[in-house]
Order: C-alpha cells, then sequence, then structure tokens
C-alpha cells in the first residue's frame, strides 16, 4: 500500500483528496495546508489535518498549490529522502527543494470543487528521475485514472500552454459571446448547442478541419461590418486579433 | 401541408433538407441550385432537383447559399408574391428581391454534411414582417426543432456576432493547441477531456464565472515565460491578445 500526502487547499488538492480518500489502492495518511485549521470543503473527505511542519513521512507528497508557492512548501516539508512532487503544468522539478527525491504528478484537466468529474478519463502526466519513482507514480497516476503518461519537462510545459489555448482562451471567448447576448437581452441558453458541437466537431474530427466562419473563408466585407458592429473596445481587439489569426493560417489574403 | 423549396448545395442547405424529406408535417416539394446537376450528397434524400429558373411556386422557399450570393438568387426565383428567406445571421431581409414577401430562417449551428446533428435542440431564429408570414415561419420552425425564436436583425446580428467567438474562434484556439501537440509529437487527444470540460463547463454555469490560469490570477511571471516558449509569431499575437483581454476583463494590473 503506498503511503500519500497531499499539501493544499485548492481545486486540484480538493479532487485529488477525494479520489485517493475512495480509493481501496492507496493510503491517504494526512492532508495539509499552510492554514491551521482544515478548509470546509475538505471535512467530508475524513482525512486528518495538520500543518505542514507537523507532517509525518509518506512514500508520496504530492504539493497541489499555486505556481508561485511551490517552492516555499517544498522547503518547509520537515522530512528528507522521499519523493515529492508539484502538481503544475508549467515550473520544472527544479523548483522543489532537494532535500527528497523530485517529481511532478499533472493532471490536465480545469479543477472546480463544485463540478465532479469523471476523473479515470483525465490525463495524468508524470515526471520524476529514478525509475523506481517514476514507477511508484505510475502507479498512483493508474489507480485514479487510465490515461497516465511519462513526459518530459519540456513537453509538459508545451502542453500545459496548448491548454491554456483550450481551456482559459476558449473560454473568455464564450465569455464575450455571453456579454454579446446580455448587450441584447438574448438568453446565453441560445448558443449553448453550438458550444457543445463545436467541442464535439473538434474531439470526432480535427479543429483545422472543421473551421468555418467569414475568416475562414477570407470574407473582408462581413469581417469589416462585424468589427464595426462591436461597441467594446476589448471585443473589437480580439475579433480582430483572431480574425486575422484565421485568415494568414488558411492562407486568405484581405 | 405547407410546400417548401430549398436553394443551395451546402452543409446548410443539406441538413435542411434532410429534416424536411423526413418530416411528415412538411412537404419539401424541389431542391434547386445554381449547378445543372444535383450535387451528389443530397441524391439520396430523392428531392426533385431544378434550376432556379424552373422553380415552381411553394409556400415558402428557404434561400441557403453564401451571403455574398443571397440577393442574386432571390433574384433569380421566377414567382413572385411567395414567402422567401435566407438562413444567414449576418444579412437583413432586405437583401432579397422585394418581388417576394421577405423572412429569415437562421439555425444557429455549425454544419458539415458529414457530421450527424440532433435538430431538435438548434436554435432557429426567424424574422418576416407580416403576423401570417411570421406565424408560417414559426410552423415551420417547431416542425424541426424545440427552440425556434422569433428575432429582429439587430439581435440575430449580434447572435451571429456571439456565434463567431463561441464558434470560429474557439475552433481556432483548439487547433492553436493542436499545433502546439504536434511541436512535441504529443497526441491531441491528451486536450480531449479538457476541451469537453471546458464547453460543459460554459453551459451548467457561466463562462465568466469559470475561468481560470495565469491571465485571471494576473500572473505576471508565467505569462512572460509562456509567451517566449511560443515560437510561432502568429501563435504568440493570439497569446498576448487574449491574456490581456483576460487581465482587463478580471481587473488584474500587470
Amino acid at each position: 500500500m503506498i503511503t500519500i500526502t497531499v499539501i493544499g487547499s485548492g481545486n486540484v488538492a480538493w479532487h485529488l483528496i477525494k479520489q485517493f480518500a475512495q480509493n481501496p489502492l492507496m493510503h491517504l495518511k494526512q492532508h495539509a495546508g499552510r492554514r491551521e485549521q482544515q478548509d470546509d470543503s475538505f471535512k467530508a473527505f475524513g482525512v486528518p489535518y495538520t500543518t505542514i511542519n507537523d507532517l509525518e513521512p509518506t512514500d508520496l507528497t504530492i504539493i497541489a498549490v499555486n505556481d508561485t508557492a511551490i517552492a516555499e512548501v517544498s522547503h518547509a516539508i520537515p522530512y528528507t529522502g522521499q519523493l515529492v512532487v508539484h502538481t503544475s503544468g508549467s515550473m520544472t522539478m527544479d523548483i522543489l527543494s532537494p532535500k527528497n527525491n523530485r517529481g511532478v504528478f499533472y493532471p490536465l484537466q480545469t479543477f472546480s470543487k463544485s463540478v465532479p468529474l469523471e476523473f479515470k478519463k483525465i490525463p495524468i502526466c508524470i515526471e520524476a528521475i529514478a525509475s523506481t519513482d517514476v514507477n511508484m507514480l505510475k502507479k498512483v497516476a493508474f489507480a485514479l485514472s487510465e490515461n497516465a503518461h511519462e513526459i518530459n519537462t519540456i513537453s509538459r510545459k508545451k502542453l500545459h500552454l496548448a491548454a491554456v489555448f483550450a481551456n482559459n482562451f476558449t473560454n473568455h471567448c464564450y465569455t464575450i459571446a455571453q456579454q454579446l447576448c446580455q448587450e441584447e437581452d438574448l438568453p446565453f441558453e441560445l448558443l449553448h448547442e453550438l458550444i457543445t458541437e463545436t467541442a464535439k466537431k473538434a474531439i470526432t474530427h480535427y479543429p483545422d478541419q472543421t473551421q468555418t466562419g467569414p475568416a475562414k473563408r477570407g470574407d473582408q466585407q462581413v469581417l469589416e461590418t462585424q468589427e464595426k458592429t462591436l461597441s467594446n473596445a476589448a471585443h473589437k481587439i480580439v475579433y480582430s486579433t483572431l480574425s486575422k489569426a484565421i485568415t494568414t493560417f488558411y492562407g486568405k489574403k484581405l
């Protein structure tokens, strides 16, 4: 039985603890955070809480905190010689204190405590130096997901950046669409089917094969009219930048 | 029984004909196009094909062609005094020839012949001047979908623009993510769960409530590092524009 510690009180920590707490193959021994008291949202999992200073050694320690706090937290861990990983897509292993063996356990998904997830489909990207550490991370990752991969730092950073486009930027495009609906008192629900279908198409086909719209067609007249229709300067900039990116990508001249 | 003509050989025409051909409440009398011969993809529906000049009057004529061809096609229709509509999100009714009654029948979805759709959920935006015309369009729209709405030109144009953000721009963000994966020989499939979840969250919650990532947090260090990681100049511009749009939207200063 692999013993595990999770450090952190955010969305990733919450989802990992939820998974480990109900997994018969893993023993989630303790939960730690920078606060004196455990956040209420974690209480239902029944995992003992401690401050980082009072942690006891476990086979694996997962630091699931903001990128900027990882180094400090890893230094505060009171034991040495164990495997300690972070869950960040964009950070190297080297930011972790060298007093423990270092690694990465990056679940590639958007996490909110309030939104349930089918965890077994989530890709988990693992990285470590020693093969025994890689093997342990594989065992833990496959206990949670069918979709575990050993991915090096450069590839993981690129993948994280791809995720920024596929999630953060996509979601902001949805947000602008939502605002445009609000401007006309139209329910955002009118766009639900389109959003679902667009995502579905990107998965059943490849997105570069299913691009449509005035920018793809190089329809300058519609592009100019639509940009003028936008009253919000921030929307205009996103509109013109993405339209130009699309026309260029598909070799259209305006 | 309402008699219907569909003009056009593209994706929207194909999906409308597929729906009408199997609908017991509607009589799809004829299919017309600018070509002499019917495109092979329409043959299976068994609807008689003619050129536009040879069309016979029907209660409703739906022009499902590119925005730039609508006016010309509407003028080429040999009859007068019937209801003729286009399917464009971004065009007024006025571009249609005034020799027939004018209207709009805009299905808000992304259409490809190769991708099956659950048509009854697709919002159909209708518009016409006379109430008898509006009523006929409602009847036709509700025969295909549970989701028909009377929406005026200004609102429809704004909705179409919202759809450009929710579909065209989102899909190009997926495409850039796909390219970034290719650069590292990573399978695009690694992002499937994230894409699905991001779309699902935008529907179960509102997108402005679920934004995450470095731009939302105003994390300048990660933003600078990520932008540097991008080797493609076109990707860099999309990255910086959308990151700035997000930081501004959420009131973060860099």
